[in-house]
């Protein structure tokens, strides 16, 4: 037997002697990623090749990201996000066909009891922040209106809280309601203009982009998940394109297709209606869902 | 501006969007750290194309990891262990000139504080287990005896536990010792034949071995630390080539030239000069120290 046959382990063979040990696995999938894993991660090391105290560094700043998680923070998550690695998990599970919306993170805040409201309630229950209407359509690839597609929104307030963020300060649900389409697929309500807000950046994920000269902010956003009936559902956001961050989302959610417009309106007229006191922001936003077959 | 210039994510240039935001890191050894870390993250999530599920399950696993380590405790460094990247990160940082003896990982048993014994002092402190001899010499590459050499040696009992893991059990510094060589070279004490014993397999590594369908033994060995003035520092084990878990130490330590011979005499008159009772065990295994230019 040479070295290799005994499973002894050297710098060369490491990866065969480590992921050999695994040969009786019955889960072929756990086989398969503890196999892609081990060499992605020797690979690393053989690149970096890193003293045993950055070793050590890297193995306290796991332990401090665990010790950071809790029922109410994720660290974990949150440094998934910074990486890039929930956007590309979030693109690979949903690469769309031509002309459907695209996708982004679900993030943290989406709370699954919103209220269900009548098209065009205003989500903003504290009267705070600059007046907003927002529209569109719910549509088919083929360009038809989805009837019955089920619109739940959430957003950050106009200081970049959500509510859950603010229990006791914002009203709870503020600036969350769930609408459903009519036949035409046209959806409406009423909110106010989101703000950028920081990721969590008090602990080790946020002393991390600190030591990378990176800032913790996510541009001004409204979060989606649209559901239709024979559709995908799609969870999403529009995004503000004039925020100062919308190059730079600290979680990468930001696409092309996902910037919306807000205009500006001074209309005295419309303001009544909407019962706004004066200017008041306005998008308009097409969401289009694919079904599974395409 | 492309999306590629915006800053914008996509599948594609994932790892150039994420690793772009570092471009104003002073820290250039993060900067680079960062850099491999990421791209070779994105490389894993690319091949192995994760549901968000799996993603979910990866994000739980660690976050378990976190929670299951403590003072005493160190759950991340265990499934570096596993998985190989300790022994490869030590290796890294200990290739050896021709002749000089190998290291292998430190473990987390080390005491600082052992007390130094005269040579041919017996570190079993208790009188269990089959008595063991264990001598031969530390020498340079150029076979000269090394005067002055400290030797820290430390090891589990007959049952597989160090003296840490059952204190009240064993008496403390139970098979520990530091012992100095003189101008011969020359090293010997006594103590009992150590046995295999598992990693701590309770927690989520333990699991992930299980599911893997992999033991959590580590072959009997006797750990060293070798220090001497000129020379570098040598930590290491020697192995009892005859157990069982030889070719499958749970955390990739064994190296052939780690190999020592166990054998067993039956030699009264010795036994009698060594305070034995009956048969005893016999161990000769020399280490050869670089010189920190070799």
């Amino acid at each position: 037997m040479d070295a290799h046959e005994k499973g002894f382990f050297t710098e060369e063979n490491s990866v065969e002697v480590v992921t050999s040990r695994n040969a009786t696995a019955t889960d072929q999938r756990l086989k398969r990623v503890m196999e892609v894993v081990t060499r992605k991660l020797h690979e690393a090391v053989k690149e970096l090749e890193p003293t045993q105290e950055e070793w050590m560094e890297a193995i306290l700043f796991l332990t401090r990201t665990g010790h950071t998680c809790n029922e109410w923070r994720q660290e974990f998550i949150l440094l998934s996000d910074v990486l890039g690695v929930s956007m590309l998990v979030d693109a690979i599970n949903n690469r769309k066909p031509s002309g459907a919306s695209e996708s982004t993170v679900l993030g943290p805040f989406h709370v699954a009891d919103a209220p269900e409201l009548p098209m065009g309630a205003n989500i903003c229950l504290d009267q705070k922040g600059e007046d907003m209407v927002i529209g569109g359509h719910i549509l088919g690839t083929d360009g038809r209106p989805i009837a019955n597609a089920v619109i739940d929104v959430w957003q950050a307030n106009d200081e970049g809280f959500y509510d859950v963020q603010q229990k006791g300060i914002q009203p709870d649900f503020n600036l969350r309601g769930v609408f459903r389409t009519g036949a035409d697929g046209r959806y409406w309500f009423r909110a106010v203009k989101p703000k950028y807000y920081p990721i969590p950046d008090d602990g080790p994920v946020g002393k991390l982009l600190g030591a990378l000269g990176r800032h913790p902010y996510r541009p001004a956003h409204l979060h989606y998940i649209i559901k239709a009936h024979g559709f995908e559902t799609l969870t999403t956001h529009i995004f503000d394109p004039d925020d100062p961050y919308i190059h730079s989302d600290a979680v990468f959610g930001v696409k092309e297709s996902l910037l919306a417009k807000f205009q500006q309106v001074e209309d005295p007229v419309r303001a009544n209606e909407l019962g706004f006191l004066g200017k008041f922001w306005q998008v308009e936003h097409d969401f289009v869902l694919a079904r599974p077959e395409e």
